[in-house]
């Protein structure tokens, strides 16, 4: 059955059969728009993922994929200190697709939601030649502050939370049709974002935070531009998981670090924190920030030449 | 000059340089996500654009099809009583297109969100091979009330405001290589929803709203549905553009009542009010509630049988 057989409106009903609700949400799906209430500021970001740009059928199943885009639009929120309340998901998708593709999909949606405490109140489906996914998010800052990436200081340290490099080693046994180690393979198809890190980050004095997304050296620069400051990172700080230097090693023994540095789509976070002492558990302190002329980030002091992640053009 | 040529950086960019801004934005564009105050209960709604399916290159120039997508989203904030506060704009492209296309596509965004109040504060922007954009509105109720589509009663008034039929009618138009009456033409280009009637229906005591996207009785027949009633729509009330009758006449002398009752896309918007004296100046009543086994939409007290306006698969 594909999703031309039962329509619009038919597959909306699929998807939005039984979903759960809270306090805040005055209307879910099933009008014009959702009606909720956000406590103290509204946090909000948008993501699209488009077939073979940023997830291949054959590599992902549809629940990984529903997964996927709930986690990289939501370690957005995370990564200002917001706590997600609700998410839009946008579906393009073709018309001969098979109905269950977007059923389990919806699943991998609910998912992910219920991991970070969001909720799914509605969206939009239409039909395109690609399947094209955008997640609207928004989350709220309750009693607490937003974290930018422009508050970073000379002295402050820089911690990360969450996996690194795993979605780019996975990506890189999946190009030469490995389908392990497992860990980094799972980590490509969804990202497993430190879902409530960012709250904490943000409650115990982060000056500047960011989810890495294009790879951390390339992340942690977009926080030295914008706090205009020099960050170094001490590669024997980094942490380097098993798996990665498993696939290193496999693939011809390359450098496991190279995968940590510049592997993106792990949606870890990456914050500044004024002292050790309110780096909270759970976080790793990799660098620090310094004084300088020119903004940039150092790898052990000296600077970084290397492609810088990822471009989407 | 292409996309790629300017990168996913440049681009940003060039898109966001130099936004207007309010008290409400506490952070715009330029980090992980917005952040802005939202006065009472948040609205929330997302609305994909595809090409060829939405709109053509040929048809519409990209200024117009920016000036759409503010449009078709903030009319689903108008249809539950809210003001518009912020956009957020998904965009994927092809890597070969020339950035032209996009500045006029973002210029057409900025003109319509002047148009309605609402603020540009972000998005995404990712490749594709066709051009697909998806925009998420975020608006507010203030001190207001939301009206859903589920509280139309017997002895309700049914009342319109805005274009009805204009897009259809420019529809058939293009179709036939025509590119006259321009009224229609532009309608069919981008729609010009009453912003800010919506919160003044609302504001009057309206009991339910929607806004007219699947043509109207398609989304009268929404209401009826949600509110477990019969609506009578009385075809002597409802206006008939002159444009409209021009095309009819010239198209072979349908009836230009059709565009007006099937057409989609023209996001007027239709709400069922208490009684007359509580209708807003510059909404025309088009009809009543009227109690019913069965809920449906009859016109002029016969039960409508056709197209029910447009459908997505």
């Amino acid at each position: 059955m594909t999703v031309s057989d039962v329509g619009e409106f038919g597959l909306i009903r699929m998807i939005a059969a039984d979903l759960p609700t809270s306090d805040a949400v005055i209307m879910g799906t099933g009008d014009d728009a959702a009606v909720l209430t956000i406590r103290g500021a509204a946090v909000w970001s948008t993501d699209t993922m488009v077939e073979e740009v940023h997830f291949r059928r054959n590599w992902s199943s549809a629940k990984d994929v529903g997964r996927k885009i709930v986690g990289v639009s939501v370690a957005d929120l995370e990564a200002m200190g917001a706590r997600p309340v609700g998410i839009l998901i946008a579906l393009a998708v073709p018309v001969d697709l098979d109905v269950q593709w977007v059923l389990d999909f919806a699943a991998g949606v609910r998912q992910e939601c219920a991991r970070c405490g969001a909720l799914l109140l509605g969206g939009d489906t239409t039909r395109s030649r690609d399947i094209t996914i955008t997640a609207s998010v928004l989350g709220e800052l309750g009693t607490g502050r937003s974290v930018t990436r422009s508050g970073a200081k000379a002295g402050d340290l820089i911690a990360v939370c969450g996996r690194l490099g795993y979605a780019a080693a996975g990506l890189a046994v999946l190009s030469r049709g490995f389908r392990s180690p497992r860990a980094v393979v799972e980590a490509q198809r969804y990202p497993e974002p430190p879902y409530g890190q960012g709250a904490i980050a943000a409650a115990n004095g982060a000056t500047a935070m960011i989810d890495v997304s294009d790879g951390l050296l390339a992340d942690l620069a977009h926080i030295a531009e914008s706090s205009a400051v020099v960050i170094n990172v001490s590669t024997s700080s980094v942490p380097v998981g098993e798996p990665l230097r498993a696939v290193a090693g496999a693939l011809g023994g390359s450098n496991p670090l190279r995968y940590v540095l510049t592997g993106g789509e792990d949606h870890a976070l990456a914050a500044a924190f004024p002292n050790s002492l309110v780096v909270p558990p759970g976080w790793t302190i990799i660098g620090e920030v310094i004084a300088g002329e020119q903004p940039g980030v150092l790898v052990d002091g000296k600077p970084w030449i290397g492609k810088d992640g990822w471009t989407h053009f």
